[in-house]
């Protein structure tokens, strides 16, 4: 028998036409730098491991396999288990002041990844829309890709998504009669651009929901991690016609090992969901479930929250400082000042491509991601912006490595003949 | 504005075809009846809970957390952590007597489920075939009528697949130039039939395979709940042509509550699973990765699986002593006598319709899965079928159980005036 790529079978001939399409990310690329000796990684998403609340996970496992036995070791029921459903509703209610929540329905999963995965599944025919935020997560963007979604983009600003131009987007699409399913949105302290959506706009983007029959997607895994004022409320907590579907994780307020979050909104969706979950995994691991509840119910959940808020700020003012030190000099260079989260925005002189310069940054030393990842259509993104992660590296890394990318820029400059 | 089952969204609009087919399985309604008062369950596929290796899941979970530190509590690369990929490596090498295995890919998946997820999403477009055992799993039903493939069913004897059928098809559907994309079998131990597909079976099972260029799945959670004789060797250790992906989960020769399981098979395809699990879900637990390592290199797998085999080959015998007991003076009755895994397969009189008899089962205060229900479509299943688990219920519970679906047999005859 003839061989192909040394073995029998001939798996090209079987993939489907979706696998073809399926690529590793542009940002798993750059991760290979990550860990090279003398790199200073300023690229990755990663919380700061050495803030991992390690004793109180060990002590929350403890008692909980204490408490539930073998239960915690059983399958769980697609949505959760019951005891973690019912303090998530009471989260939402109390905490969050979601009354409404409870007419709606809530489910576990394996974070909030696989809640974008799963709504890709549940909304989207191949060539429907999602609008998403330019620039957008990454992981948003490869969840409805999966399942053959076309992208429509409205750029940020300070204050968000630019709600006059996503008017615009849904009026023409809706007199065109496009599918357009959903907005895909991350409203606070948001990845990658820093930015929080204001109070007047998350009003307005229920209303408009409201009016289009459109979906909003609010993402928020950063909403917590607040380092100068007060949370901003949710837009979700605008909604009271089950517009909105809210997804979080404990990925950044607890430990990303846990693979652990939740989705709450209108049941015809939630529902569906569910069913996909059974298709997709059958359930969330009980074990972590019952041993993220025993945490919660034991109050460290706060108490971490305040730690994380005090590190990663001082990580944040690094950052900024740093910035304004070493690029505070060059005409047109700018960069968010976010008030929480894991990110920094920044946009460069308009003949910059941060592609291209990403080789004279590892030469000096340092990575980022440049921000055409970020973008729907890359070839279509601003290829002047790039961004900076200050979660996962020391201050000191911060400052060195803001060091680093003046120089690469000031090579890259000179090579460029500017 | 106009409300919709309550709220302002009008959800079923924005809903993808895929979810209009997405529906809760059959089973999933019999499982109202578990747990309600008398009820004995033989319907399930859980395993028992009293079986759990409870303190030493406590002991290595403490153990990994000492050894691995904060890395345990981080993201894990999508394919797994590494020290789990070597040790699964090195376990179907040296354990599996899977040589070649190294020559191919392995990653890990949150178990069983998800890897038959993410073939379905890189194997299937609407429409392609993959070829089932009738009857089969409904978890592998669910996740590829997720993608909507179309399925071509062979049937089992108690020599597993038809393989001169499963012939008489694949020449079929390759002289109609139909896109057959994949074989999915449970060649051990079977869900739900009981049998084990022979040795010179699989040997011309990976044959055909090479000669029409289709992959076989191989589904293998029971192979080692072996109960009488030798654990008979995988599909995948005649397979040197990389036709053959193997998939195994935790979830029955440890515990559910993880959701772990690992697939090894052809390079091209593991990446291009690997690239839908980010979309799906990032990675899975490194958490639950390094607990698992940390059992297995503590000897605590062996010796598990001793204790499992002994107390459910004791439940085995209660069931199969309970039909015989029960059921061996009616003509036209029979089931399958396994030598593993928690199933036994049985077939009624002609006549019967087990959907029909089970509100006569839940009177008799036993409740089981009607055997449509594991059909690819079920309305041209096998009606006089039902599967029965031994896996849940004590020895005592079985006895009386098959006691009263005997009493549910006369009682549905008596109306149905035989």
């Amino acid at each position: 028998m003839t061989k192909v790529n040394g073995f029998i079978l001939n798996a090209q001939k079987l993939l489907s036409s979706r696998a073809r399409t399926l690529n590793p990310s542009a940002i798993r690329e750059i991760f290979k730098y990550t860990g090279v000796g003398g790199i200073i990684s300023l690229a990755g998403g990663y919380p700061d491991p050495n803030l991992f609340p390690y004793d109180k996970v060990k002590e929350s496992v403890n008692a909980a396999l204490d408490k539930y036995g073998p239960k915690m070791l059983q399958y769980s029921s697609t949505q959760g288990v019951p005891e973690f459903l019912d303090y998530l509703r009471w989260f939402m209610r109390e905490r969050e002041g979601c009354h409404h929540c409870d007419e709606e329905a809530l489910m576990v999963v394996s974070a909030s990844q696989q809640a974008l995965s799963l709504l890709a599944q549940v909304l989207i025919d191949p060539g429907d829309i999602v609008i998403v935020e330019e620039p957008t997560y990454v992981g948003g963007l490869v969840a409805f890709r999966a399942m053959q979604a076309r992208f429509v983009g409205v750029p940020l600003d300070e204050d968000g998504i630019r709600i006059d131009i996503l008017e615009q987007k849904l009026r023409k699409h809706r007199a065109k009669g496009d599918p357009v399913k959903a907005i895909y949105t991350i409203p606070t302290f948001h990845n990658p651009a820093g930015y929080t959506m204001s109070i007047d706009r998350r009003r307005r983007l229920v209303e408009l929901a409201q009016e289009y029959n459109v979906l909003i997607i609010e993402d928020d895994p950063y909403g917590y991690l607040v380092y100068e004022g007060e949370r901003p409320p949710t837009v979700k907590s605008f909604d009271t016609g089950a517009v909105v579907i809210y997804l979080t994780t404990f990925s950044k307020t607890l430990i990303p090992g846990y693979r652990l979050g939740f989705a709450v909104g209108h049941p015809d969706i939630i529902r569906k969901m569910v069913v996909a979950k059974q298709a997709a995994d059958l359930c969330t691991s009980a074990f972590v479930q019952y041993a993220t509840l025993e945490y919660m119910q034991r109050g460290y959940f706060d108490e971490h929250i305040a730690k994380l808020r005090e590190a990663y700020g001082q990580k944040l003012q690094a950052m900024l400082q740093s910035l304004e030190h070493h690029f505070s000099d060059i005409e047109g260079v700018v960069w968010s000042k976010p008030k929480g989260g894991f990110f920094v925005w920044m946009t460069l002189p308009e003949w910059v491509d941060t592609y291209e310069m990403f080789k004279y940054a590892v030469d000096a030393g340092v990575v980022y991601v440049y921000g055409s990842a970020f973008y729907p259509y890359p070839e279509l993104g601003k290829r002047n912006t790039l961004r900076l992660n200050f979660s996962l590296p020391t201050p000191e890394q911060i400052e060195e490595g803001i060091k680093r990318l003046r120089q690469a820029y000031e090579r890259y400059k000179a090579d460029k003949g500017r």
